[in-house]
């Protein structure tokens, strides 16, 4: 099995401290690694991302920023700043892409929240220019519209690039999130032509789904068509890391070992 | 309170038997009423809607046909004898429409279940005329795109619309499905303009959503902005009933008598 493309999520292995995750991910030959950023709390950021190089780890992403939606100034000054501490840590750590859940709260008009998102990712962008760091805005399943993002399809997460214009910004592409839009494959290919698909998320949607946030299927166990999205993806010029990101109580609760076999055979199988 | 143009789906108010439901609606001054087809199981249905005029509740539909996907042409041939079945009832009962949740099947291409639901709506058209009774299409929302319908925006029933191109074929528009949609407001302007906003239903979006299906808020428990979106479909040339549909385990163990007189009040407050 070439693993040598697959990307795994450190909250994917949750249970696992990165110091273990790092060691299990290089020996099963895994060749990417996302890094939540609370598997860096209390760590020097610097030498973990010296150690994920020293196993031959390459960074795919730091996640996560965003957030930026708040019923008050100060808070969203707050995101703002908690945006710059993600990108800065981002650079400490090595990675190149901070990826961006881009927040709503719970009956704050989207639209509203829409704009405050372009406006928090525009007041961020200065300190992501000088450090060469690129950010992914994650369009989430309109479920999570309510308190998770605002932004909730490709097109709308391409009218939020399109507005920025910038080449630091673009999109983190996520099958769980996108995988029932009747618009996917057009919006993959416009993602690609400009020049914005920074990132591909795996795993698979459940039926049924027994609980919105952590139920998330490992690639195969639903229905999403990933070989197709692949497909789409790959057509559109992308050519990164295939990433797992699966939060699942269920795959938490099991032998975290198992799982990372179970994942390589599946990424193997269904990617 | 005026609840003249208030419509109680009998789904809301399940623990009712239907002739239950229609002596309490009626005596609450309830304009309207959408029935289940459950909840006419067993009786004559002719009779009930006498029953339902005699007590001046306006029968607004009949619900629900769909579910034309199938991975089988049997499958698919009975359901559109199902719907066939449905359409009867509707003509039957009095009920100028039925409400179609489209269908979905587990891992069935979504592409392929579209085509199939055109399909499906299309066969049963001849009957629909025959009786003119009109068929809603209800878009539903995504974290039902893989197993109840693969019609998940107002802009992909509108293509279902576009290409039967038939005045009995429209929309039911629920806000809990669409509220998200960025594209909300052209869409339901678009729909307007093609005469094929046929119904509105309305109910709330909870923060948590602890159940992807029986967990639906009372108007004003949620997020969605009813007053914006009853502003849209009335912009748009809407004039009829505003449907209470709410599928809720909470409510449905909750005092019957009391939730609906919660649900006037909640109409009158929040829509």
């Amino acid at each position: 099995m070439d693993s040598s493309r697959l990307c795994v999520h450190t909250i994917t292995t949750k249970p696992w401290p990165i110091e273990v995750a790092m060691d299990k991910y290089a020996a099963a030959g895994i060749g990417g690694i996302t890094v939540w950023r609370q598997a860096l709390e209390g760590r020097n950021i610097a030498k973990v991302g010296d150690d994920l190089r020293a196993r031959n780890l390459e960074i795919v992403s730091l996640c996560r920023g965003g957030f930026f939606p708040n019923k008050t100034p100060e808070g969203r000054a707050e995101a703002i700043e908690e945006n710059r501490r993600a990108i800065r840590e981002a650079a400490e750590l090595g990675a190149p892409l901070v990826v961006l859940v881009c927040g709503a709260v719970p009956g704050h008009p989207l639209a509203e929240s829409r704009k405050q998102i372009a406006d928090g990712i525009a007041a961020v962008l200065p300190l992501a220019e000088e450090l060469n760091v690129r950010l992914g805005i994650e369009p989430l399943h309109p479920m999570y519209a309510d308190d998770r993002s605002a932004i909730n399809t490709m097109a709308s997460a391409n009218a939020v690039c399109d507005e920025l214009d910038h080449p630091l910004v673009g999109l983190a592409v996520d099958a769980y999130h996108v995988w029932w839009d009747p618009d996917l494959a057009a919006q993959i290919a416009l993602t690609g032509e400009k020049n914005r698909l920074f990132a591909f998320h795996v795993c698979d949607w459940l039926t049924p789904t027994t609980d919105l946030l952590n139920d998330r299927g490992l690639m195969g166990e639903g229905c999403i068509d990933l070989k197709g999205m692949r497909a789409l993806v790959e057509a559109a010029g992308f050519t990164g890391y295939h990433e797992v990101e699966i939060f699942s109580n269920r795959w938490w609760s099991a032998d975290q070992d198992e799982f990372l076999a179970r994942i390589q055979q599946a990424y193997a199988e269904h990617c």
